[in-house]
């Protein structure tokens, strides 16, 4: 097989080199079929933001289905000379043999909380590290920086126009896919739309414009193509005294007289809050009041917030470059940390201590509950010790701020929605694929609904309390102690 | 076809919806079987650097050589309602026919010069535009941050430890290859060291360490296992209270007993300037002297500058997310353009006008050669129209320099390179791969043997010159008078 062909390959092999050195290791563990617990965490919003949206799930899922090894990968692990012929019998017939847990897909999600659980033998939880956490880093990367820019716009339409500018082929689809559940209407590149049933929209180049012998033979011969769809590009050459007044005639010349409108115009380069204004006035002043002002060029929500406050007359966002490899924060750093271990059927916390204190992870098998007020607005999220008993909301709950662990806290008032979900079940999914449309919907209904304004806020965001049940709490006090204890002994 | 799943795809699709709108208006065109000409080039080096580097080039061979549309992609482009018959007819045996000429991958680029050039019928050009340029762009990208944090770590090695931060999976395994050429040792994503032959590397992780009763039983079964590569990751709890001792004591209690060493430890935390050199006192202090420090965490050029200059010990440096994403500058920019058309047998040149100067188009076909003065270093880069007479070396050669074109300038003494060559003829590969190791020195040969110095600095580097010929430069400026011409003439 012809691996450097994108149409064959077997991604099952995108993973580093360490998580099969580990795995090899762990064969001759006596105790390797014992479950771990990892969680999938991050530690900062991008963009100094007050949320992230989790995404990239159903991708997770289809990696975990379909892993395996070929003949041909496990003769390239062999040429290595690092592993094990009984390892590399072991992988020939290698499928996942574990659980998933996680949110559902296009949940709002905060710092230091388990978006994602494996709960699996030790080699199974090993070798999925760098795929999961591959995926849910750019999904939720570009939903959340998707998200950002739509409330930037206002209520006007977001599409992606990204694909040139994305990190080769997977980012431009598998970012559109994640910028439509953040909030765009569609995108501009062909096999997202394709693959995910999302709008796709998009119309001319400047080489349509440059081709024809004028810029009016151009806009005519597109009119008369796409009599329904014609928004017309008009910064080829001049905006103001070419490009709006041949856009003008073809609507009075070539599509009246079809009994159609002039859809739009497209600006493309240029102070797009003065010109968007001059062309508004200028479409008015011909009768064109329904034809809409479509704008691109390197935006994003700080652009857009900008063109907004000035006045801009811009109907439509057609974003690409900032939004497709999220410019300004292009790295979304969840990570994958062990959380527990089984022995003997004992449940092992494992903490990862560090001297800096925002490091240090949370331990144990654990739940999350996002808590409601009455009105139905998350006020925090709360972790638990897995094996607590539910929580009764029809009395006042005791949690711990961890962060003021001295005060004396209750909700009172209250709900609660368990976050995790399983998906997996001994490697196979069971849960169907949700509709792209309804986790973009569900994206939509918790910010709408359910977020405070304070943390949607672009500066200086609220951050969005992560609290933990009192024996949580104290489980983590715990180990941290007897790390410190461990410690001095060796000192 | 499910395309859904990353190993079954055909990634033709992956393009701009305006791509098959134009094509899909072409067909109408009499003179669509005339050709085209457009060229890729970009605007500016990322990271104000001095330079960058093409690299992307075989996997759009690749690209367009597997050109082609499937049923279902023909079935997915009616449901859109914007396509005739006829054109979803001409899709469904369509092969790209044209020509590409482009530099070869690894040369050193600058902006404003055509580093590929495609010269097809309209259709064929217009709908090749997204894949090249996400291609090149992506690749480009990684290879110039590549080389900038190699030239940083001054002869230490930087492999790519990217992949789970990395956009996508396709990001990972072509940004791997692009890192490679760039300078890096190797990777550390297993499915990128298959594909493409670069060395991988990868020890251990916390959860080994997390997983074992204690640090230094991880360290004792990691190095029973791996005896010649035993790099043990020493700071999951203290690096100089724990991880250091029991590194030491391995390589005394276990490894020596065997006939090895110790091949080195890992950092990834901390304040690596000053852990480094405590290490490797400690390291040396006891016999240690040929373990190698490897450190990662947050590494780019800008810290690797940092960490060499407060005379930090490390031996290697793993580099993730900021090279992977390049993250202070994510964004490459090449455009594609129009640069000349063909009708009746007339080669019109065509130019893109902008109010920023810099946006403005260098028009026609034209070739591109790299000026060496008598010691191989390259001085400029030079713009000829296409049917311009070979350039005679014997002679003293005039030259405009397009930035001041009043001057009276000559090389003298130099030789010359013509940069760009053919790829695909008819639609066909005309080149063998070359293997990529070859690319990688290159690269190297380039930058130790051709740039100046001065274009190589992180600070304010030389700005590469791009002369034009006379005639070359005759003709850029008679179009812009002529498009003044027109546009007064609208007025």
């Amino acid at each position: 097989m012809n691996k450097t062909i994108y149409d064959k390959r077997n991604i099952s092999m995108m993973m580093d080199l360490y998580e099969l050195t580990m795995a090899n290791g762990y064969m001759s563990e006596k105790d390797r079929n014992d479950y771990v617990t990892f969680d999938v965490f991050y530690r900062k919003n991008p963009d100094i933001g007050g949320y992230a949206i989790f995404a990239g799930l159903e991708q997770v899922i289809e990696y975990i289905e379909q892993m395996h090894f070929d003949q041909d990968d496990i003769d390239y692990l062999r040429s290595l000379h690092l592993f094990s012929e009984e390892f590399l019998e072991y992988l020939k017939t290698y499928h996942f043999k574990g659980d998933i847990f996680a949110f559902k897909e296009g949940t709002i999600m905060y710092p230091n909380e388990p978006i994602l659980t494996v709960h699996a033998p030790l080699i199974d939880a090993q070798l999925v590290e760098t795929a999961i956490l591959a995926e849910i880093n750019h999904q939720s990367l570009i939903a959340t920086k998707a998200s950002r820019i739509v409330r930037a716009a206002r209520g006007r339409a977001v599409s992606d126009f990204g694909a040139r500018r994305a990190h080769n082929m997977d980012a431009a689809v598998y970012g559109a896919r994640a910028a439509y559940i953040g909030g765009c209407v569609g995108t501009a590149t062909v096999l997202a739309g394709q693959m995910f049933d999302i709008p796709v929209s998009g119309t001319m180049a400047h080489s349509w414009v440059m081709y024809q012998e004028d810029e009016y033979t151009a806009f005519k011969k597109f009119a008369e193509m796409y009599p329904d769809d014609s928004i017309l590009l008009i910064d080829t050459y001049d905006v103001l005294n070419s490009g709006v007044p041949n856009a003008i005639r073809v609507a009075k010349e070539v599509l009246e007289p079809m009994g159609k409108r002039l859809k739009g115009v497209r600006l493309d380069s240029g102070d797009l809050a003065y010109l968007s204004r001059k062309v508004r006035q200028k479409l008015d002043e011909a009768g064109l009041e329904d034809a809409i002002i479509v704008a691109s060029n390197s935006l994003d929500e700080y652009t857009i917030n900008s063109i907004m406050d000035q006045g801009g007359c811009i109907d439509s966002y057609g974003v690409g470059e900032r939004l497709i490899t999220s410019k300004s924060d292009p790295v979304f750093g969840a990570v994958y940390k062990m959380a527990e271990a089984e022995k003997d059927g004992q449940r092992i916390p494992k903490i990862k201590i560090s001297e800096t204190v925002e490091k240090i992870t949370n331990p144990g098998r654990k739940k999350v509950y996002r808590v409601y007020d009455e009105e139905g607005k998350a006020v925090a999220d709360l972790l638990t010790k897995y094996d607590e008993k539910p929580i009764d909301t029809s009395k006042r709950y005791r949690y711990v701020d961890s962060k003021k662990p001295w005060k004396n806290m209750h909700y009172e008032h209250y709900s609660v929605k368990e976050l995790q979900h399983q998906v997996i079940k001994a490697g196979k999914r069971v849960t169907n694929p949700v509709p792209l449309k309804e986790i973009r919907q569900y994206v939509a209904d918790q910010i709408h609904n359910e977020i405070w304004d304070s943390e949607l806020r672009f500066d200086n965001p609220h951050e969005h309390y992560l609290d933990m049940s009192p024996s949580y709490y104290e489980m983590k006090m715990d180990l941290l102690y007897k790390s410190q204890k461990n410690n001095e002994e060796e000192d």
